[in-house]
């Protein structure tokens, strides 16, 4: 019989995250001034440990103990041979998956979740506030709260929290304390209500919401949270893509092509990383992040500087950008659904190092309900855009003839987000494709924003 | 860093079942005549490869190669030292679980459901009917179905079809047809439309419902199947307990204590049964199965022959039973609301060489959200069952300075019943506890019922 997972003990677990930031230029985030802003100026939103990780360029950064006794509950995760797909698509190509649904909030999420949980509380941090859009961020942050004894506030947009309560009812479980967005409790929702009372919220509103609640607290003990985008945030995710190179080197496999859904970037990044420092050292590979169509960021919008957040709280970063005010068409995979992108993959596409791919929505649920029909596991709406690419590559591997490896991340499981695959059974499901004249008008935004320099770093 | 989880690989699966049928006498199933059963009069339910391990006392049963290859999907289940609830509740005992809520959906159904669906196939079955309450069952179904090609019919529990849609919903991902029963594709379901229109259901009337669209194929391509209870189920699930076997040999530990909730008893026996073999060899372990006190089968009501379905439809079964026409509190365990239990179950109670433990459905929650709290996974409203008494029994080692082992079986995720975690914060779940009045009410039942006899196990 063949082996279909290839497993790690938790002995094999990689001891340090790799840091890109060693290896590559990067153009720096900006202040309200224009300059490169002063990682000080961040201290009343994150714990200093953690903006120190955030500009270090060490390559290696130790995992602590107290993290790997929290990861070891659901890592190291399978790396698992996706035999019945390869079977199903007749393909050549040998497919390898990470499966990053095992872990209890059923995504990705809680590899940095963890560690930001504990560096906040080392740093003497009794509460983390944090958004949440679709619901898995928060989630995963009220599960590694829960973990190491803090408070958790999760300002939810309020539509999803109308839409999607079990979310909700996860943070409940593990001690979290999710309210809708806007609320009374911050005056940046307050003035969104006054604005309109009925208004459903939106990711800018919360975290505003969010970062004021850490800011304003007097005591000084509380911190805002971020689950993507960021540089530390990416490293911590590092650890899949460290795990995976040892799963494959057990069974004398390299791969050929990289796959992973994009929405800020964090579970893409962390399974390719550690393999773009491969590519950077001359190994071939072909690494592609995969967005919806219907926020195509590294497919069609331009590299910029541009605000993280709606309302410009954030410095101004590096990226691909449709612009702070693009509000996304309201796909299921609320995870991809952010107006920018990682700078750091952000530069690496920008230089060809990384090729962005995009699917459309219908063609995402089509590649996923085949493959819960194979793999058995019934995929996150982010990660049906993967899927459709690996089922592309691997037909073209067919049609070429060629035995080719290719890996990607599950990012995470579907089993909240089951409406969302009734849509698509009952026809209703819509694809979005952005207009040549809508990416226009959201190149003009740019027209007096600073330009990233041109940097090489292959 | 102490080692979380126990691992098996692929190659480490067992290869065999373990028939208890083999090592203990049972009294037989009757028909209407009042005698034993003869195995063909099943044929047009079950397929003849089924019935035939139904009745088997081979000892060891081979699993084949192509349920194996089906099992590597999620099998070997990790067994988990439970290190971080050990440390909450300061106990000297060391608290082990399988986790078999890493399944693609969720529970350990799929242990029975995956070689069920196999021995159809080969048997030249097309097409799967089944029932389902809360949708565990008839989930792990069709994911079955899907991997053999076969088609699975599920009748879902009208009240349960409307209010929790997100089950109907996995089991399309599957490619599994879930309609609400009563329907009008039977005429039993018919029947009881007529009699009442807006009837809510019952799992009597889905398993009628079932078993008629099976046995009036005319083709002969469809049978029926069957999630707990039976013989052969409960042999399929002893992988769990033949796992947790080897995996605590690899760290040197036996079980003091072996827990696991029990509705029908399937995933109680799975972990507990390879056990019971070596108990009736004269090691010393106490077993406990867990039932909730809305429905105390082996904890209060009496051993006898009753039938396994409401309707009557099946043979004279010889288990606890509080009367195939009791309609048990709607408590959100789902799983666990059968009016009787498995018959080797009921058996081993009665002999005492199990003993049957009942707690609330208010102290089951409040143990799973401790534990969701410190081991991170949020449990299935059924394991907080066992979890209960885990919790109690831990604290009764500390009490007694006993360093116990614990093992238990950790059922299935609670991810797709988040909305009785909400109705336990919001302070509206309420206990149910049967009067002795409602218990006599049931003894009277039996009053013309033919007796087990009995048999001396031990």
């Amino acid at each position: 019989m063949q082996t279909r997972k290839i497993l790690l003990s938790e002995d094999e677990m990689p001891r340090q995250w790799y840091n890109i930031l060693a290896d590559i230029k990067m153009n720096p985030p900006l202040g309200p001034d224009g300059k490169p802003v002063n990682p000080e100026a961040l201290a009343a939103v994150f714990p200093m440990n953690l903006i120190e990780q955030e500009v270090s360029t060490e390559r290696w950064i130790d995992i602590p103990e107290e993290v790997l006794k929290v990861y070891s509950i659901w890592r190291p995760s399978p790396l698992v041979r996706a035999l019945s797909l390869e079977k199903a698509l007749d393909t050549p190509a040998k497919i390898y998956f990470k499966n990053e649904s095992l872990s209890p909030p059923g995504s990705h999420k809680p590899n940095t979740a963890v560690p930001q949980a504990y560096y906040n509380k080392v740093f003497g941090i009794k509460k983390i506030t944090t958004e949440t859009g679709a619901g898995q961020w928060g989630s995963a942050l009220s599960f590694a709260c829960a973990q190491y004894g803090i408070e958790c506030k999760v300002f939810m947009v309020r539509i999803s929290f109308d839409q999607k309560p079990y979310r909700k009812s996860m943070m409940a479980v593990w001690g979290g304390n999710c309210i809708a967005s806007p609320s009374n409790e911050t005056k940046a929702g307050r003035d969104a209500l006054e604005k309109d009372p009925n208004t459903p919220g939106s990711l800018g509103i919360a975290i505003s919401e969010a970062i004021e609640a850490a800011i304003s607290d007097e005591t000084g003990q509380t911190r805002y949270s971020l689950g993507s985008v960021l540089n530390h945030v990416l490293m911590h995710q590092t650890v899949i893509g460290l795990e995976a190179k040892k799963q494959l080197e057990k069974v004398g496999e390299y791969p050929d092509v990289i796959i992973g859904c994009a929405g800020g970037g964090s579970n893409f990044s962390g399974l390719s990383l550690p393999f773009v420092y491969d590519k950077l050292n001359g190994k071939q590979i072909d690494i592609y992040p995969v967005e919806p169509s219907a926020c195509p960021t590294i497919t069609r919008a331009p590299f910029v500087y541009d605000h993280g957040d709606t309302a410009g709280y954030t410095p101004l970063l590096p990226m691909h950008s449709l612009g702070h005010g693009f509000v996304p068409a309201p796909i299921h995979a609320g995870g991809l659904r952010y107006h920018g992108m990682a700078p750091i993959v952000s530069q690496l596409v920008s230089e060809g190092i990384m090729e962005a791919k995009a699917v459309t929505q219908l063609e995402a649920y089509k590649a996923g309900i085949i493959v819960a029909r194979t793999e058995g596991i019934i995929p996150a709406p982010e990660t049906n855009h993967a899927l459709a690419c690996v089922i592309d590559e691997a037909k073209k591997a067919k049609e070429e003839g060629k035995e080719k490896v290719i890996l990607f991340n599950w990012s995470g499981h579907g089993l909240l987000d089951l409406a969302a695959y009734d849509n698509y059974f009952s026809g209703k499901m819509k694809d979005f494709i952005l207009t040549d004249e809508e990416m226009l008008k959201s190149e003009e935004i740019f027209a007096n924003y600073p330009k990233p320099a041109l940097l090489k770093n292959r």
